[in-house]
């Protein structure tokens, strides 16, 4: 029988664990420098492939901002180049020890980071995630296998090309890095159900192509993204604090995922503050959808629908609902919410501590913006997504999130009675 | 539209998360306390519906073995309420600080270990898992859906009625405790698919029952159990320590999953000492299936299939090959292991050492017997099952694995620039 794509490269992917297991940090760093090296000595012919997905981007008339981030330049090349030179500067988290315990029997028992083994990488658009991805694979010592979306094959293609030629000149096996070639979606199925061959699936896009993903998927998934992220202005929050935050996490960059889409606020608050307020996110080109309440006040805006409670607007867009109490904002975040990043701005510290036990999500933040959900502003370095799920990993997901564990039990002979 | 049983249940156990996340330790443990007497207070009526349960099963005819798991007695209910008052004396891992950074910004990063939320629990006979995994999930201040198998019904019952009747006089939620008494298997795909409900789903039973629930689930899943363990007695073996090991590992207890289904040996080491051990094993009434080169020394044994490679015996059966080297060894594991627990016995301590990272299993023995993969020999005082997968928890899951964490992001106006 014929191996289809997928079988044939999740299984070289899967032959080359056992090697990357046993390299050591300094092997894998000079993996990367060559890695980062060869991209810029492969700009040519990685920005000739990546023009033909930008003339048949072109030629299908997708959108503007998915050109954008279609397109690669020397410049952005560089940047993923310094990304992968940034890995090498951080510890390895593979083989650090977590426990250590002595049993009266004389067993040692340790601890031991591992890598995750085959990641499944399905992702959407930017080619910059091939080699961001590929990076905090190899630097784990995991091996990938990674499928992009049509839009971008070419441009995927010359990357992996690239990355492995790189490696063929190191100790790490090329075998690590996989590009599945077919574009059918019968692969990324097979991809996602290939048990015993992939160990986790990570998927990378818009809200459609994750919940396909977590509905289809037998293998884990580390779910990631979406952000419906609500700001909660209590009753004792500081107006010009909130002010600031509203406006920072509404309008910094509202196509990110950590960018507020909901506004709850005290309703005592509101009656002094709300409207001042709503001027303010006028000004910057925020259009408001209110709740009847907020309405009250300013007529001129739209009604908010119940559609648009449940909405990442991932734009200018922001709904505003008045509340009784803080208990009213828990209960409508666990409505609504998607368990990324929520906010309380307050000078009340019980309410606070109220907010952070009684909301189920990643980051909970108190008097601050919900912008700082980001493995760069955490410390971390590097991030492969942000998790928004309770197994395994939640938040910003870095190189720690990137490994297992595995109990090494070290004996001279102990058995059970 | 009429709610079906599992999602009543479920949201009622969801009702039950943002009281629980605020419960006090102390709360807590009086309440597994307060379960305990109920038990046994309650036992009468327990053994009365158990009762029932036995009945029917000896109706329907099934195995002994099953009728002995489905057995409640006294004693078993006095250890089942011993088991609770053990949690009680664990430290609640809920509200531990990971980790704490600050940021140049000042904001004050603290990752706590916060409760997983609703668990769905799918289970075979033992009535004593109802009771286990409602006093693990309280102590760790997650709520249960628990779906336990048709033949131990009216014990479940039982029991969830009396956990559920202590619950009710302490500052826990009785909610927290649900039992799914929809007997239809749909109602088992319903709870599967509960998303946003159910957080977790934990299978615990045989092989087919796991499968069923990594193939159809899509709430992430706590895979745990099958293991299908392999010895490896390397070149540099001690014989007497091989002997022991080899022995308790396949025979103190054969059915369960911690003991050893299949046996390698290197050809050196098999050349002087192989005949000798099998015959040890004959006299504890162990059934050996040999490969071929086995069956040259003992042509009395019968040949392993292809499939005898790949099963679970369970029983008094051990299938045994002759390898030519580790490498090999590593190989066969890689190829037939289910990633639980592995050994090998050498005095070699760099075969040791590649053994350790070329394995992939939860738990990696070097001279001790892989009986010792259990939460309690482990030390963790709890166990709600062995994971298998690498995602989350492996190996033995304790207190500490029933949890998930928060980013609490404490400011004072941050805002991202």
């Amino acid at each position: 029988m014929e191996r289809s794509d997928v079988r044939t490269k999740a299984m070289a992917a899967r032959s080359a664990i056992r090697t990357l297991a046993g390299v050591e940090e300094e092997e894998k760093n000079a993996a990367l420098e060559a890695v980062a090296d060869a991209l810029m000595d492969g700009r040519e012919e990685i920005l000739r492939e990546n023009g033909k997905d930008l003339a048949a981007g072109e030629a299908a008339g997708i959108s503007r901002a998915l050109m954008d981030r279609l397109t690669l330049s020397e410049e952005r090349l560089a940047e993923m180049a310094e990304g992968l030179r940034q890995l090498c500067r951080l510890p390895d988290p593979v083989g650090e020890v977590l426990e250590l315990r002595e049993l009266d029997n004389g067993l040692r028992i340790e601890k031991v980071r591992v890598p995750l083994g085959v990641i499944g990488m399905i992702y959407e658009a930017r080619p910059n995630v091939t080699v961001d991805a590929a990076g905090l694979a190899l630097k784990t010592g995991n091996a990938i296998v990674l499928r992009g979306s049509s839009s971008a094959f070419h441009s995927n293609r010359a990357l992996t090309g690239v990355i492995r030629g790189a490696l063929a000149e190191t100790s790490l096996p090329p075998e690590a890095v996989q590009l599945v070639e077919d574009l059918d979606r019968e692969a990324v199925r097979e991809l996602m159900t290939a048990n015993g061959l992939i160990d986790v699936i990570i998927p990378r896009g818009g809200a459609g192509l994750i919940q396909r993903v977590v509905q289809s998927s037998t293998v884990p998934v580390l779910e990631t993204g979406v952000g419906n992220c609500h700001l909660y202005v209590d009753r004792a929050a500081d107006p010009d604090m909130a002010r600031e935050i509203v406006i920072n996490a509404k309008t910094d960059r509202p196509a990110v995922c950590n960018a507020a889409e909901t506004l709850l606020v005290h309703r005592e608050w509101a009656e002094s503050h709300l409207s001042g307020l709503c001027e303010d996110l006028k000004r910057y080109g925020v259009e408001i959808r209110g709740c009847a309440t907020t309405r009250q006040r300013l007529p001129e805006i739209r009604l908010a629908t119940m559609e648009d409670w449940d909405t990442e607007f991932l734009d200018l867009v922001l709904a505003v609902k008045v509340v009784d109490s803080l208990e009213e904002a828990l209960t409508h975040i666990d409505k609504h919410g998607t368990h990324h990043s929520e906010a309380i701005i307050t000078e009340d510290a019980a309410a606070a501590r109220s907010f952070f036990t009684g909301v189920d999500a990643a980051a909970v933040y108190h008097n601050a913006s919900t912008r700082f959900t980001d493995g760069g502003q955490f410390g971390f370095g590097a991030e492969i997504g942000i998790s928004t799920q309770k197994l395994h990993a939640r938040g910003p997901m870095g190189l720690k999130e990137m490994t297992s564990y595995q109990y090494r039990i070290h004996g001279n002979g102990q058995v059970r009675v």
